[in-house]
């Protein structure tokens, strides 16, 4: 059985868990608290030098970090993750754009108001954080004027990946009252089979 | 034929070129200067609406965008990407790194040395991202304790990917000799065949 190291709260974790429920997979869940540096620990370090998570452990020693490359790992062969050479690219594509321009900014912007309750000496960082964030947003909205997904008009796990900090950008301040299409995306991620909320 | 819109001396860019030249691809090379804002212009804006190089055109109107998913598909089918699930899984948790942990460190620190002249006020931030990369460089150099390439002792695109910004890290100010295994590692790439330089 799948066994993931993770906090259900955060946004790379929390895709992890959605895929799972909706492969109708069984896993085993560790909660893991990075505000008391659990992810820190020499145990934990052993199991992801990176001191990150989440962390899936397939077997017995064989342990996949990265929240994206645990999304891809467990969508191969479902139609969650596309055959066709180009749209596979275009999923990663825009994985990696979740990582590089949307997580350090959308998430990061939750993360100092959410988790480290907006002190002072972070708000210059939270400005521009959710300036960036604001300009990744306004990519997906651009893209999703014409399109119901990101890749090839299926829910795919790129969606998954978006999905995760996007549907709670609120809690870092942003306001997506203007991001109509993302709006509709987000409600329409909700009615896909057994989604599964982020406190379930 | 592919054409290929960047910069060789961007690490992101010379990923790409690295990759055509070892699978024997054609391609153009448009050349684009950011610090001239050449990705910011209406026509770049409408081939890549993110304003970022690289781009690739597989053809008319067929348009990827992302280094690492320009790998990945350009590498499809070749020995560049494992088949395996979970090897093909740990080259993208890789390449996630990469784009997550290392660019934004030990690549933003080379582009505020020597693109922006290391200006007074971004000194801070060059420290900043000089100890982050440290960091990233220091779980590459564990990883390669036990091993001559990043997944499956063999070379891949996660390889690729990593090499484009860290055989340039002593642009941004950092010292390697510390770091024995990524210096083999370094020079074991160069061995490759068909390997290109940045310049060359």
């Amino acid at each position: 059985m799948y066994r993931v190291s993770g906090d259900v709260y955060s946004g790379n974790c929390f895709k992890v868990k959605l895929l799972l429920q909706q492969l109708g997979l069984s896993y085993e869940w560790a909660h893991i608290d990075i505000l008391k540096k659990e992810s820190r620990t020499p145990a934990f370090l052993t199991l992801n030098p990176k001191g990150k998570i989440p962390v899936l452990e397939i077997a017995a020693g064989t342990v996949l970090t990265e929240s994206n490359a645990i999304l891809h790992y467990l969508a191969e062969g479902s139609t969650f993750l596309p055959i066709d050479r180009l749209e596979h690219a275009q999923v990663l594509s825009w994985m990696f754009f979740e990582q590089y321009d949307h997580q350090p900014s959308v998430a990061s912007a939750r993360f100092i108001v959410r988790y480290l309750d907006r002190p002072p000496e972070h708000e210059q960082a939270l400005q521009r954080k959710i300036s960036d964030g604001y300009d990744a947003l306004a990519i997906m909205e651009h893209h999703l004027q014409s399109r119901t997904f990101f890749v090839a008009e299926r829910y795919s796990i790129a969606d998954i990946a978006l999905y995760a900090y996007t549907h709670v950008a609120h809690e870092g301040g942003f306001d997506l009252t203007r991001f109509v299409k993302i709006r509709e995306w987000l409600a329409r991620i909700r009615t896909q089979e057994s989604y599964v909320d982020m406190d379930a």
